[in-house]
């Protein structure tokens, strides 16, 4: 035993030796073009504060009052392309599908602003000039000859502007900026100077949240010489407030859009530092938080910490690879799993609830964004993995939002204390029974099953009462009921097994019964799951390679057929048995797809696109390693690294679609390490192809698993061998006892197949 | 010793055993006509809700966007001679002259209500089936035959509707619905639906109040079978709600303008109840609110309770009278003197402050509406004198507001944590001034003086930046710049006087010489207090008998000029000595004023005016008893007899004017005693010709203090002789000593002048 350890803690040394600096491997930009929706600012490891530059601000609506999903693109705000930036807000989504936040924008300008436009003090900008690392970015804005710099704590952002030109000068506070506008976003902004270099308050707004407020405290290095405030929106009437000169120099400012100036004299060269802490509850929390974490004005201080606390986190799953694209694509990847969910409370525990009150976190960190439809498949099992605390405060503040939901429910999509009902299912189940399966002591059993049962049987959620009526969710009901369905089985398969632990056998029989709904929806005819009418008859028209309304979201029929995770066996039966099953998989990687099906895919480009199988899309995500349970479980090993190498990259457009929130890039960190978890909810993490030569994983407890691979290389995919602790396992999957125990999994390389 | 104690005790016991229900004294519809402004609904002293039928839902603007001032009569939301009752809001000012709230607005409806539109179930009522009294008021709605009744404890609200037809029936939640109402007043609204009885949520609006946000919890005493509600405004988008039929049965609800209903089957005469507790700072405080104060459905238990607490308030003064009309006007005026400030804090003391954070009253109570330009003059300090430890609150609250202050200031106008700077001057000033200065030792000195000092120089704040500079507020400034002159040199008198008492000579030199500010408008030459221009030359148009315009605010010349009540002495040597001051008040009392000057007085009705004297405009309160210092001190006698016989009486159209808060009640109830505070900040009340024949107050420390009166009669208006515990004094006012010390005052009265 003793060798053991000292052996592990000489190779842990090691590897830690060649490459402590991962922030260097990271490359932040990367998604920032096209569809990844990631954002290039600084941050530390979900954070709760991420000051990033937004390059233009949509409206949603055209002048016809007309959705023009123009805005989509600009989900997190940076649009790589865009030449401009019109400020630098602090709250932003990391590669999400649907935009919201762009809080609290400040922007320095040479000279004075017309605050009438934000239009006015928009600069252009050179990306020859533009730094992005792992907490800390850097840009030049040309047009006033300024040089920004950006870092952060968890919940404090620093600025620091530095002048290239003396003379007057202007901080502009943006209050009307979001990442996406409409009349009537802005429901109410509040402001106050507190004095000379400092400035308090908070914007609510209504979106994608309906009900979100974020407060802050800004605090500048150097007195403003004077201030002002352009109220832009109607609203007649605010008391006697009237009898003041308000837009000069007057304390108070609120309304609905407004937008600031705070005048300065700059020397040239001079260094102008902001900071900005935010608070979910209150200004009074803002200038707590403040003072927690950045009671100086030392921004190289903030800026390295913020790398050594990435570097700390990073540096939990250490690496050797093929080539430095690999290493720079895996550290990246594991970066973006790192940027959400977020802390979501102030220092002393304080945190704003889905019912709007102001709780304390009792025992545990509370954390917002939560896209579980997306986040449960990977993300979660890997921070369950590798940030098992963090995962563990996650689960707890979603059944904070459970005890703080009305009706109740478990969080579908939520974010900054507001559900927003995104896509279906009830996906935070998986999250907590796949800690509870895998062993986490520290989530409450019974508290947690019954959360889950309870979001499982709210009648009027999207068509869960015919659900459980029928078996399935009607046609009628939705154009999406398959999905529905398949999506809801697997998580009611979750609850029979949490259901289990908790020995209650008749709640695990009923939930094991509704876990089978998927044999109600496929059509042993066509072969494919398909929408059922509510008399039980078959939709008649059913084109099984689109997208929409075929029953399906994101997914045509060629792919959702396929998401039976709680049971592969049985859908392997249904489809015909492993060998029809492998020619399904496939067809579905090699046929062509014609432009019109493609025109209709959801959240990718084209690139994305591997004949039918679209990995921009999560039901896609664990195909690949559906082989597994086929007659050529090869394939999965071809597959899954034909997907690491071509859907994703180095460079701007390295990802190939949304990053949606963490989970591409968990995908690509598990696959890189040869496993992925195909089940949630279960213990097993199915066997793909490694792309690492050699990784050292930090465990909870002080664990280490080491991964090595034998004869790794760019032809070399195929996995001859494995073996754990020396013993070869003739299986296709690890167990999560396995990976926990600490260790060794050595898996032997080669170019052709010897199965 | 022993043998007075004795004596007063039997007196005392006397006095409660004739008429201990002072209650029945008091008629809350007193002043619901024409401008008093006051509300007839339910709610206990001081209490932080008052549910009250509103008869009339008017919008501040025309549709044309045009100020219509129509809004003015329903400061209160009821006018007597309406025929219709809006609904039954729980907030609501008393008296004010200016309009805000009508929070959260119920109305039973027999049948089912359109929600598009708050007119379908209005409902007529008649005066006849109208019972309004302290902590109660009953109306039946004839259109749906639902007799309605209102109680209260301070928090909470209680209504029970009797229903007089069996059938469907709703209860309406109206969150549209203001006293007063323009587009973007209602800033959001969120309510959750938390089980099939339960209610919580807010409203936020802004108006009067900029930032105003009100909290509820509403419970019923029997499940709703359904409800549902209608979002009229058309904010656009809100994540995927859309999903959800959310107009049935979802319970969460949320937008700018949303109107519920909740259905009920009733059997015929089955009453249904409803509780709706407030909150300043969450539902969840709310919630605590209903639990502490209402945990029972006992409604006729909370009446009495209610009652209960009113004659405890209104028993600290124990009257007798030559009429029973006298009895109820001084009853009534007590009442109205009791109804705000009102307590703005939680059972477990948390509040929201100016700065919208919340806070926690240490030490204190937390108080909201403060009318202090009205309120300084007589309803302080008759709280000081019978509400000791309610006015010391009060007070700790205006410091409170101070410390959340960006300016700093303390509050000027101030409800509902914002402050709406209507009217002039600093008047928390003379509040803190008058407790300090007659001997309240909970408030610390030094912390109130600084507060004073620093809202005295807040140099951008209405004219005091030229007031420091110039010794008075020029012309230029402002159309009310005298009445600002004269009225902050009094506040600067009474912070000389705080600075006297904390030992600090130079800041008493330095607030005495602001304080002798008066003396740079009186112009002599005119003999009238005049606007003079920042180059020191008087204004050269001048109407002394115009309201608007002339250099001052809610008063003309001929009024504003006798304002100088710290140093009275003083002015009537400007005024050229005691005959020519008292013939000057005999012509202002007697003069006929034209038509055009009466319709451009402010605040008043005809009544409301003896010659030029405007009772219903407080700068005149004091003038009656300014004959005091003239050569003719029994005028202050006929005329203080005269204004209380005339300007105050039984019925809707008691009130010559609005009741502002109190202020307007406070006067009649010191001048019933015979005796007013005619210089707050002074521990000095002038002598008056008392109205009752007994009175016997209960004061701090268990003391009381007897006054009767020798030879009361209606004519009997002179005093010839004032003894202070059996001894005669031969001057014009009683010390505040002399009052707190308990003993007996005794006024021998005469028909004629004996002087």
């Amino acid at each position: 035993m003793k060798t053991t350890v000292c052996i592990l803690a000489i190779l842990v040394c090691a590897v830690a030796a060649v490459a402590e600096d991962y922030s260097s491997f990271v490359d932040p930009l990367v998604g920032t073009r096209n569809m990844g929706h990631t954002f290039p600012g600084a941050t530390v490891p979900f954070g709760m504060v991420q000051p990033s530059p937004d390059t233009r601000h949509l409206s949603m609506y055209d002048d016809a009052g007309k959705y023009t999903g123009e805005a989509y693109r600009y989900c997190s705000g940076y649009q790589y392309e865009d030449t401009t930036i019109a400020g630098f807000s602090h709250t932003h989504f990391s590669g999400t599908g649907h935009s919201d936040l762009g809080d609290i924008t400040l922007m320095p300008v040479a000279g004075i602003a017309d605050l009438e436009s934000g239009d006015s003090y928009a600069s252009r900008f050179r990306h020859e000039t533009e730094t992005a690392e792992p907490g800390y970015y850097r840009v030049r804005l040309d047009d006033p000859g300024v040089e920004v710099e950006l870092t952060a704590t968890t919940r404090v952002a620093l600025h620091r502007y530095t002048f290239e030109q003396a003379g007057p000068a202007q901080v502009i506070l943006d209050m009307i900026a979001n990442i996406y506008n409409y009349d009537g976003k802005n429901v109410w902004t509040f402001l106050r100077v507190e004095n000379d270099s400092l400035v308090t308050g908070y914007r609510q707004t209504t979106g994608w949240a309906r009900t979100r407020t974020v407060y802050f405290a800004l605090s500048f290095s150097k007195p403003f010489t004077s201030y002002g405030h352009k109220r832009l929106d109607e609203t007649p009437y605010h008391g006697f407030y009237r009898r003041f000169d308000q837009e000069q120099n007057f304390p108070e400012m609120a309304g609905r859009e407004i937008r600031v100036n705070f005048d300065f004299d700059v020397a040239a060269d001079e260094p102008l530092l902001v900071k900005v802490a935010l608070s979910p509850v209150s200004t009074a929390g803002a200038l707590k938080n403040l003072q927690a974490e950045a009671p100086h004005w030392n921004f190289d201080r903030v800026r390295n910490e913020a790398r050594a606390e990435w570097n700390r986190e990073l540096g939990r799953i250490q690496i050797e690879t093929m080539t430095e694209d690999q290493r720079s694509v895996f550290y990246t990847a594991l970066y973006h799993s790192m940027l959400s969910p977020i802390v979501y409370e102030d220092v002393d525990g304080s945190y704003r609830g889905l019912d709007q009150n102001v709780h304390v976190s009792e025992g545990f960190t509370n954390y917002t964004i939560f896209s579980l439809w997306d986040t449960y498949r990977a993300l979660h099992p890997l921070l369950n993995l590798i940030q098992t605390q963090r995962n563990t405060d996650m689960i707890a503040s979603m059944l904070a939002h459970f005890d703080q939901s009305v009706h109740p429910m478990l969080p579908v999509w939520s974010h900054y204390a507001n559900e927003n009902w995104c896509m279906i299912g009830y996906h935070a189940v998986p999250v907590i029974a796949d800690a509870l399966i895998k062993g986490n002591d520290e989530i409450d059993l019974q508290r947690a099953l019954d959360a889950c049962v309870a979001t499982a049987n709210v009648p009027y959620f999207d068509g869960v009462g015919e659900y459980r009526e029928l078996g399935y969710v009607p046609d009628e009901v939705s154009g999406s009921s398959v999905s529905m369905t398949l999506e809801m089985a697997y998580d009611d398969w979750c609850i029979a097994r949490l259901a289990e632990m908790a020995d209650d056998e008749g709640l695990a029989a009923e939930f094991d019964r509704r876990a089978g709904a998927f044999r109600n929806v496929f059509d042993a005819e066509v072969g494919f799951m398909r929408p059922k009418k509510r008399d039980g008859s078959w939709r008649a028209e059913f084109n099984t390679l689109a997208t929409h309304g075929q029953g399906f979201i994101e997914g045509n029929a060629w792919n959702y057929s396929l998401y039976v995770p709680q049971n592969v066996p049985a859908l392997v039966e249904l489809m015909g048995g492993p060998e029809r099953t492998g020619a399904h998989l496939d067809e579905l990687f090699t046929m062509e797809l014609d432009d019109e099906h493609i025109a209709h895919t959801e959240d990718i480009t084209r690139d994305g696109i591997i004949g039918n199988y679209v990995h921009g899309n999560e039901p896609g995500h664990h195909i690949a390693y559906l082989y597994n349970w086929t007659d050529r479980p090869w394939q999965t090993q071809a597959r899954v690294r034909h997907i690491m190498d071509t859907m994703y990259g180095t460079g701007t457009d390295g990802l190939c679609g949304n990053d949606d929130a963490g989970q591409m890039s968990a995908w690509y960190v598990f696959s890189a390490l040869g496993f992925y978890p195909v089940c949630p909810g279960s213990d097993r993490y199915a066997l793909g192809s490694p792309l690492v030569e050699r990784a050292v994983i930090e465990l909870a407890k002080g664990k280490t698993l080491e991964i090595r691979v034998e004869n790794q290389g760019a032809a070399n995919v195929y996995v001859q061998k494995v073996e754990v602790n020396g013993e070869g396992i003739d299986r296709l999957y690890l167990t999560h006892g396995e990976l926990m125990g600490g260790g060794t999994v050595v898996f032997f390389m080669a170019s052709t197949l010897e199965h």
